[in-house]
């Protein structure tokens, strides 16, 4: 008996095609006795797309990519400071359309500091926790505005809404996740300041961790977060935060678990009344795209948290243990992307 | 010929008495010669206050402060959770209302790693910058709110409310420090996300940028920014960022360069209609209140912060000498709050 899953793919811009061309390998690698096999739609979208066509994300393209059950995805943005990208906002107009549209409330974010890979920190200790990202509200919602714009006048705003059907969804992910783990869950927010917000937030994690008995909650202000992240990361086990401040602690929990080029991340509808969509944390890198440079780490562990996604739990490990075994492999000798992806494709298929 | 300035005193909670007390025994100390003397007034507010008399700050607390030439504040909030001050938002009530009613539009928070200070990263090199936070605008506005509070269809909205008046204000005051200091500033926001206040940010940076030719501007999103603060701080002279950024990448700044202990920071009206207020970035710690384990390092430089602003340089340079000694000669044995101030105040008087 053989699964079939429709792909969707967007390799998207500058390292975005080159990490997604190994990823796809390691699927490939991974499914190659023909349990399961991907039917791959390829997306040509962002900065390139824009610049040939003008479009972003059509909504023919957002309907073409709706009818799959899943989504890999590069990076998105093209040079920064491009003049031809002046009028369009990729980021605003493409991922997060594709979160938004696709109602991705749960941005899950894994971070583990591998055998063998250095961190910045003196002494890390054991790193392995999962920050449960707010996908689809908050600050991100893009409901702000400017009056006056461009005078010595102006005033910009930036709303974040927070419902508390938006936060109790992501909130009962969050301990879920915290059930399946070492059962701590810390919520992370600025409650003594962004009192509205806070208040809701809280409130919502009091009442889910009433029915979770067995799990030990924790709150820290997002400033406070910070310290302990370099301080003592092996704190953390479950983290929830909004939309905002997971960017910002995501981005340093890669920082110091090896860099963001290990940073896997699923944009995840749960309930699966839309394709979920899982892309590496990091960026398009213009800097240094089409030359063979990039890790294609991050973007293969993102077919790991694809594969356990869709059930595949065995997999997924699969791939992980491929990955550990090639990051504790690894000689500090350079190798290019498509190295990279073979040595760890080879792994997977052993 | 003896300067007298009036100095308004807020101990506050916590930890706050303990580290005043050293901080104004090192006052006292570097002003021993007569040249310069500080006619203090003691100002009783925190949640102390607020449990004897259910005030946070009243107007003729705040009329009473504002006639002062300066402020010197240890830290303010009681035990997270006290069920007594569930009514009260000290933060907001107190701190921000001194810094939003006196017009500390920049808040300014210098990070060094100083000789002999471990730092939780492997590789520090060497870290000396300053952030030029905002301090009147941005999400710490309060102009927030909430509808259907505490049911399931709660809508709690933050607004974050930027002005051009106020970006470029701040801005300037960052530009005039990155001229006396390595001539970079760094801009740090969320441009591709918060596209409203991120243009005016980005729109007046560029603006001021053209009339400081000498100095290279460079921008950071606030994710990357926390990446850079952990593996190469060294890039940092001087960041100017909003209200909340500044918020988080303070902690983090001080957790790199040794700690919550040795940060110190300056609300600042630079043009000085009102009192500036000069504090440790450190909360009140009420875990560890009375019991002489705070350092007071932090509260000691901030009064070196309080000198500068006042012109008295040398004497700014005399108690940032004399911290740089003390921490140079830390033996690793444990010393009370007051053992340090003693230290610390017989070296300023060499
Ligand atoms: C590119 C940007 C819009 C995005 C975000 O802010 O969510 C990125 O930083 C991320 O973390 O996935
Ligand atoms: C106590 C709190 C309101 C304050 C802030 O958020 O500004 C503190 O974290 C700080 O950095 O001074």
């Amino acid at each position: 008996m053989s699964r079939t899953v429709k792909l969707a793919v967007i390799p998207g811009d500058g390292i975005g095609p080159e990490v997604i061309a190994e990823a796809v390998k390691v699927l490939d690698a991974v499914t190659a006795d023909g349990g399961l096999a991907f039917e791959k739609t390829h997306f040509s979208l962002g900065a390139d797309r824009y610049l040939a066509t003008g479009d972003v994300l059509t909504d023919e393209d957002l309907e073409a990519i709706s009818t799959h059950d899943a989504i890999l995805l590069g990076a998105v943005g093209g040079t920064p400071g491009d003049p031809r990208l002046a009028g369009a906002n990729i980021e605003r107009g493409l991922l997060l359309k594709l979160r938004f549209s696709l109602d991705h409330y749960v941005n899950l974010r894994p971070t583990t500091l591998f055998p063998g890979i250095a961190s910045p920190l003196a002494n890390p200790g054991e790193v392995d926790f999962v920050v449960v990202r707010e996908g689809t509200e908050g600050p991100y919602v893009g409901n702000g505005g400017a009056i006056r714009a461009g005078t010595p006048q102006e005033v910009a705003n930036e709303v974040s809404v927070n419902t508390a059907y938006g936060v109790e969804r992501v909130v009962r992910y969050a301990f879920q996740q915290a059930e399946r783990r070492r059962k701590k869950l810390t919520l992370v927010h600025k409650t003594n300041v962004l009192t509205f917000a806070g208040s809701l937030w809280k409130r919502i994690v009091d009442a889910v961790a009433a029915e979770h008995h067995g799990v030990t909650v924790d709150y820290l202000h997002v400033d406070a977060a910070t310290i302990f992240l370099v301080t003592d990361p092996a704190r953390f086990d479950v983290i929830v935060t909004d939309n905002l401040f997971g960017d910002i602690l995501t981005d340093l929990a890669a920082a110091i678990s090896g860099g963001i080029g290990l940073a896997a991340s699923g944009n995840i509808n749960p309930a699966g009344a839309f394709p979920s969509m899982f892309e590496p944390v990091h960026g398009s890198a213009p800097d240094i795209a089409g030359q063979q440079k990039a890790d294609p780490t991050a973007a293969i562990l993102s077919t790991a948290l694809l594969l356990r996604h869709l059930g595949e739990s065995e997999l997924a490990e699969r791939v992980e243990h491929a990955v550990t075994a090639d990051l504790a492999a690894r000689t500090g000798a350079a190798r290019t992307t498509a190295e990279i992806g073979d040595a760890i494709a080879a792994r997977v298929a052993q």
